[in-house]
């Protein structure tokens, strides 16, 4: 068994399905949970459902004695967690989180501790779903998915071994990334799709025409606009802790965009033609790939 | 039995679903296709396939004595079908078609007969995949679907009668729709996310770091781009045919990015949080009217 005692920050969508997952494969002995005051129902649900063995809203207990603490909070909240582990620290037990911005929680640490401590592994689990809260969690969450671990120069040999067995042992293909690398990719691949989702369905929304538009919008439009159902402060931490690099890719797309209106008002079909024919082929690519 | 002698021109991913719907529902006795000499491998495929009985890439046999001809091309080929079938345009038969623009399809029988004949009714199945071709064509494509006929003033009523019946038989939810509005409604709904996908898909697919793009792309990204494998040719037409009303939205989404932007360079956190909860909400109110 890799773990006694695993702790978990926040039992979302993420953190549920760590807790289901590592009991699934029996990484851990027992799954203890950390949430806030406000979060008592969701905490209360997660007992209820057997996804933890205990769970607490004071930091103390949840903590002592774990060997693998994971923090699977939204983004803005990675600095206060901190601040609340800083004084529980415990340099034998190895840490790792799912933010979806590895810089900002590399910061966030910096903040509170002066430096990474060497035995806090930054994850992301390429992982996730529209819908949010302990219910949500899946035991199969990881399974066949890729994440992404960034280790720091001085990480801790022995915590990103375990770190790493850990995440595979739920069915992850791990990569190893650079911090600044992983928030450059994220930012095209999900941040900005992300951004685009919302800014469509909020632009189609407020049209008078709304539910005439959305009564005749057919599957394309579904799975198009899936992303826009994700949770709102989730991607609000996430676009804000990006956004250096998310910023330059919106301006991009804004060229690319006025490319496409120029190619449309001068009747350009052998250009426009020519642009989606390169996306259709980049799509396949990315499909040819997915099934590797 | 609603149609002696079915003639589909054109037997792609919708017109060859056509065929095998009328067929399925028994709602003709005969199906013919009618293709262009290039078209020949796609047409004996449907034959082989029992898609139709018979095939031509001469109009003339294709069309005598069919009482319901389904123009199913590219809005761009509209034109040219339209200048193919006048000599043998027969008027106690009955015309639709199923181009995703509606001022093309009427623009384009204008250009030839000067007005649209009473006897073309022009529809529009809500409906379609990401693959074309005959093999891609289902059966089944059209049920529960919605359909929208856009019938002009002097458009026969029992010609609209008929063609009403002939896409309910095969399983449509059929509106009545007014040809300028279906535009407007349809380049909010389809044509503006198809260009967003492409755009979007175009612009990572150009990218040095591609190939690591794409390989940390997740089920999310998988979703989004689905249209960007969508027909070119196609959709250069659609693009192309509606321009008057994709080009203002481009403008309008343009906006949208750019207040986000904004909203994000000035750490405007309550406003972004408002608009992916906005966003949020309007897709919610979308997937319920989808389950109605």
């Amino acid at each position: 068994m890799l773990f006694d005692k695993l702790c978990i920050i926040g039992v979302g969508l993420i953190g549920s399905s760590v807790a289901r997952a590592a009991r699934k494969q029996g990484l851990c002995k027992q799954v203890v949970a950390f949430g806030r005051e406000t979060d008592n129902p969701n905490l209360v649900r997660a007992k209820q459902l057997g996804v933890v063995d205990r769970f607490y809203t004071d930091i103390e207990p949840a903590v002592t004695d774990a060997d693998c603490v994971v923090i699977a909070v939204p983004v803005g909240a990675a600095e206060t967690i901190f601040k609340l582990l800083q004084p529980y620290w415990n340099d034998t037990a190895v840490y790792t989180d799912v933010c979806s911005t590895k810089g900002s929680i590399v910061s966030a640490a910096k903040a509170v501790f002066g430096r990474v401590p060497s035995n806090f592994i930054p994850a992301h689990p390429i992982a996730g779903a529209e819908r949010s809260g302990v219910e949500a969690g899946m035991a199969d969450l990881f399974e066949n998915k890729r994440l992404i671990i960034t280790p720091l120069q001085d990480s801790h040999e022995v915590a990103l071994e375990k770190v790493t067995r850990f995440w595979e042992g739920m069915g992850a293909a791990v990569s190893l990334m650079d911090v600044a690398h992983h928030d450059t990719v994220l930012a095209a691949t999900s941040h900005l799709p992300h951004i685009l989702a919302f800014a469509l369905v909020d632009l189609l929304g407020r049209k008078d025409e709304q539910v005439e538009i959305f009564k005749f919008a057919a599957g394309g439009f579904k799975d198009f606009s899936r992303i826009a159902s994700s949770d709102p402060t989730m991607w609000l931490d996430i676009c804000m802790a990006n956004k250096q690099e998310i910023i330059p890719l919106i301006q991009q797309l804004q060229a690319e965009l006025s490319k496409i209106q120029q190619m449309l008002e001068h009747d350009e079909s052998q250009q426009l033609f020519a642009t989606f024919t390169y996306a259709r082929e980049a799509r396949q690519r990315f499909l040819d790939q997915l099934e590797k």
